[in-house]
């Protein structure tokens, strides 16, 4: 059993780290950039070490401090959090030649995930659906405009080693595919030292679903009802709900299950989320993150489980806490994210000390996941989330409501957020009929919200 | 359907009636004193009345001040909380005669629940097991001696109206009985204007069971899993828990039926809950408290329902939202009530301006039901509770684990709390075992402590 952990992370997600640590009566260590000082999670941790400057670079995503610090202050283990060095085998690596267990996935199947052609070719032999492309890296121009004329247009050109929406282009002719193809490979040389490239049939205006799992070493998997992460503004999720109303009991079974089988086969550790298009009653599989996402709190509530504390048991090599059969669906939770953000003007961050916080909590099934409060600063060097509101119901439409109540009620002075956005697409038609698409922000809501707000 | 609602009450039920009240889309009216002006509910509401000063009797036990402010704010009903009006047969009667719906019981339920005795005879009847005594109003000294020897000492003494401890004596003999009975009879007098008595076997030593339900006009009744709320001192309830260790699936399938039966027999409406004491094995009627108690909470996380919208619907006339095979009892809910007190000073209050807030609120399973923040004051003039936390888990060891954690992040400047004595006490062996009575806190565990932090 651990001792003592180390989180490699910030905010939000070291703050839950640490509690779940804590509850397990296992000792939780920070590190901290010098912006961090006087963050929540910095004074919750048992220890606390700085450990670099404010960028990224210098602090959270500087390995070797990180791993230095893990060493000195006898850490058994690294809980990575999401972003940063979460969906780094380099990273993952090092901990396994320090003796420092890594909280995730084994090196090999980060490596193998992270390379999205490489992924899509190993789910498609475990007979897991996969978006119609190329199967594979390009290897020319000619090759691309091939493969473009067997699928058909509109095609996407995306960067082997991408994510974020970097490397990304879509073409709808020959013309375009040129353009495309010149540019994705450049910026992927540029962005990721790896000019890699392959090809998709345009899914858009399809729905972005994601079907959660966890495994442990005794060749157990698990798989969790899957979320509607559709609602997203620039590859930004911005409210996520589970399940999606788009998918049946059957499907979800069927899914869940070659997932489990997929991921026994290629010997996966910890806890994963295969994402995927939906469009036409369709999966397609898009990619694996390899880590605990954000919104691992909705499936939380849904499936009756608690993740980060599933992850610290597998990782100390104990079996899932849980069996498939332990798992339930029968209820509905939805999830805002609360930025330090003004959608007025194109959402740019609005970092900012935090003043009079009201955060809304209580009542049966709302949970507020934060890593601040009052005196708190939302630094610029940082993601701009101040909260996840989560409220759990029998239904959406019970939800729904208790939501709108909550994000009425939580309020914040000192810098401006999402909050008016987010209660103005809980009261969208689209929204509650669940009638919307990946695209349904970006090309109906958001300009008709612009128009009622300027 | 219900357009606005007044709140006869304040601090923390007076926000989570309002919050449901939000939620269904009904206005919320609150009534305040003047001590409260600056209170959480008052900011709240939809609109807030002053309706005098800050003794209870000038405010919130104002009859006329209230109905006259739902009068002339349009309400359609009334929610009387906890405590305060709530159990007042009078001030529903008013409200009836007002056309203003009370929510909660009929003033008939409340009278005929109020009478101890009567309530005591009106579950004999009707096959609850009630705690052997003298079945009625002691008519003398004598008859009381006659009732003593039928039933043996030791015997306890109770004045028919009362209520909180007030006008209980207990006899070990015929001398003990004879002051016990005399000075009784003359403090129901004086506190309650009806010098009425009634004798019971002592039961002390036993688990303090409770049982909640709530029925619909259409003769529909619904039990939930029952609470154990043995940890009491000085007749307050410290923890309490759901479900009981000490009931099986079997007695809480054959005590909720008794009491399903039993509120349909006397046609009562509403939500109420059944008092027990159980010792070896058999469950004692206690008495009935005709409202909604502090403790709901851990029911509507077990049972999986809401409470107060459950009494709204049913005061608007609807059928309960939920059937008796609905209702789970799976899982494990306890409840701490964090209070503005000194434990290690006789438990003495201590009001003050509550500074630098940290309420714990996130994860899954927590929820922190509060009517205060940061800059809110906890008057001298009304009960010191700052918080309740609860926390539902699938059993006690993982829910205990997470309440400790919570309460050790759980803090508060500018006044002293029982805090460290909740916490203690989660650590004690004997609350883990569930092996503690109705007098553990007071004849056991609080002498150990004192010993402990002095």
């Amino acid at each position: 059993m651990f001792k003592k952990v180390l989180i490699a992370n910030r905010g939000e997600i070291a703050v839950q780290i640490i509690r779940s640590l804590h509850e397990m009566n296992i000792k939780a260590v920070a590190v901290y950039s010098t912006a961090d000082r006087d963050s929540m999670f910095v004074k919750m941790a048992d220890e606390a070490y700085c450990i670099g400057g404010p960028f990224p670079s210098e602090s959270y995503l500087n390995m070797a401090a990180i791993i230095d610090t893990a060493c000195l202050s006898g850490c058994d283990a690294i809980h990575p959090g999401y972003g940063f060095l979460s969906e780094n085998a380099e990273f993952s690596h090092l901990c396994a030649d320090c003796h420092i267990k890594f909280i995730g996935p084994d090196y090999r199947s980060i490596e193998l995930m992270g390379n999205k052609a490489n992924a899509k070719e190993t789910m498609k032999k475990n007979h897991v659906p996969t978006i119609p492309g190329s199967d594979g890296v390009l290897k020319s121009l000619d090759d691309a405009l091939n493969h473009a004329h067997r699928i058909g247009y509109p095609v996407m050109i995306k960067a082997s080693a991408g994510g974020g929406g970097k490397g990304i282009r879509r073409a709808n002719n020959d013309e375009e595919l040129k353009n495309a193809y010149n540019t994705s490979y450049q910026e992927a040389k540029l962005d990721f030292d790896d000019g890699s490239l392959y090809m998709e049939k345009d899914l858009s205006h399809a729905k972005h679903v994601e079907m959660q799992f966890i495994a442990d070493q005794f060749g157990h998997a698990v798989y969790f009802p899957e979320r509607d992460c559709s609602l997203q503004r620039n590859h930004q999720k911005v409210l996520e709900e589970s399940p999606c109303s788009a998918v049946s009991p059957e499907q979800r079974k069927h899914m869940g299950e070659l997932i489990s089988h997929a991921v026994k086969e290629i010997g996966y550790e910890n806890t994963g989320t295969f994402e995927f298009l939906m469009k036409n009653n369709h999966f397609y599989f898009m990619e694996m993150n390899a880590r605990l996402q954000v919104e691992h709190t909705i499936t939380e509530e849904v499936a009756n489980v608690e993740l980060i504390k599933a992850q610290i048991l597998v990782a100390e090599g104990e079996p899932l806490p849980f069996k498939q059969s332990d798992i339930q669906d029968n209820s509905y939770a939805v999830e805002c994210r609360i930025n330090a953000e003004d959608p007025a003007h194109n959402f740019m961050p609005s970092p900012g000390k935090i003043k009079n916080a009201n955060f809304a909590f209580g009542t049966k099934g709302v949970r507020i996941d934060s890593g601040v409060k009052d005196g708190s600063v939302i630094s610029p060097y940082y993601d701009s989330m101040i909260a996840k509101i989560i409220v759990h119901m029998p239904n959406k439409k019970s939800a729904v409501n208790k939501m709108k109540r909550v994000i009425k009620e939580f309020k914040i002075d000192g810098v401006k957020t999402n909050r008016q956005f987010l209660y103005d697409l809980l009261n969208d038609k689209q929204f509650n009929s669940g009638n919307f698409d990946n695209m349904y922000i970006e090309t109906n809501f958001l300009k008709e919200w612009l128009k009622k707000v300027e």
